[in-house]
């Protein structure tokens, strides 16, 4: 069976980390700073867009939100490995939470209860 | 041969959003909003502790960090599915940019350039 | 003269800390994520709403908000107060520079230069 | 008596708004996604710092901070002119409930009790 995307990915940001020394500063506590400022960079490429334009970005303002979000991605799988969390493991137990909070039924469009969902 | 766990996650991701009608919320701009609100629940975790001990999370803690993380991932793969971005596509040619930019020989150990790394 | 109200304010959050004693938590680097994590609360009050809808919140959001730009506020003064900076100073730097950037005759109602404004 | 800097500033950043035509841009969504921006811009300067090292900048890093400290304030202070706030009296509001939430003899040095501040 192949491993998971997520799994390769892991293995090559850590050979990167290790092969320039630069695990000493990748605490859990700095790489949450580092994530955060990558999600502020994504932020400030829709802060003046509509939310319509954001929905429809040319090919090179998407070509760097990719690559913002790409930077989200590698730390975000760099913290999982420093505290060793399963990040996909994490993500179906936070569904299952989710699926039971908001039945479908009763939740259907409803923007208070979505904003709920976000508070928790 | 299996789907990747990203894949599933999507799937699975898109279909809870659509059960509770709630893509109409789930713009770019919006969803990065709410990842950027995630992230910033991430950091209220470490603030407070030293490098050392946010490297040394007791369990209960560890677990609210494992949701804060799933919460930034369900988002970000969201975030892709709406601008039809390959999160994982992204992240390797980002390692590709990084590794041609910082070679390792050049910046082992090296704080500056690693902040570097972070500027751009 | 009667003294500033951030100059004020800056007093008494001093107090507030070392009557504490918890000015150790206070590094600049702990503060700057107590600030994001504060900046990333308020997104979560505008996240699911239109523009419109951001501009007419009933009285108990605003309040709530009220709060939370309080709390980013508090940080800020802290922040200038344990790295010695002029808040005050600084913000007519940055005007400056801004004037000058963007004469107004030749950026009026451009979405593209405000949104470079904010790459700066 | 003199008027107060904040309100100075809030005079001359709504004139730079106005001649600029960017009120438009400028709905408290989109304000509130450029402050969490600049917050980010803040926690790069830090994040790879030891917090020792964040206490003592060198002189053109500590003028970096400054400007993003100020846009931060600029931010902060446009929002609370598009929705009404006062800053100064919800900073003095949030200052009474955390005196009356954390009794001085009661959390001194306590880093939970610190931390459970940030939670509210």
């Amino acid at each position: 069976m192949p491993r998971d995307s997520l799994d390769d990915l892991d293995t090559k940001l850590l050979a990167f980390a290790r092969d320039r020394d630069w695990e000493q500063f990748h605490s859990p506590k700095n790489l949450s700073m580092a994530l955060a400022g990558e999600a502020g960079e994504l932020l400030e490429h829709f802060q003046w867009l509509s939310e319509e334009q954001s929905a429809n970005l040319d090919a090179d303002r998407k070509d760097l939100v990719a690559l913002e979000m790409a930077d989200i991605l590698i730390y975000l799988v760099r913290l999982a490995q420093r505290l060793d969390i399963d990040l996909i493991d994490a993500a179906y137990r936070k569904l299952d939470i989710n699926q039971a909070r908001y039945p479908a039924g009763q939740v259907r469009g409803d923007a208070r209860r979505a904003e709920e969902y976000e508070r928790e």
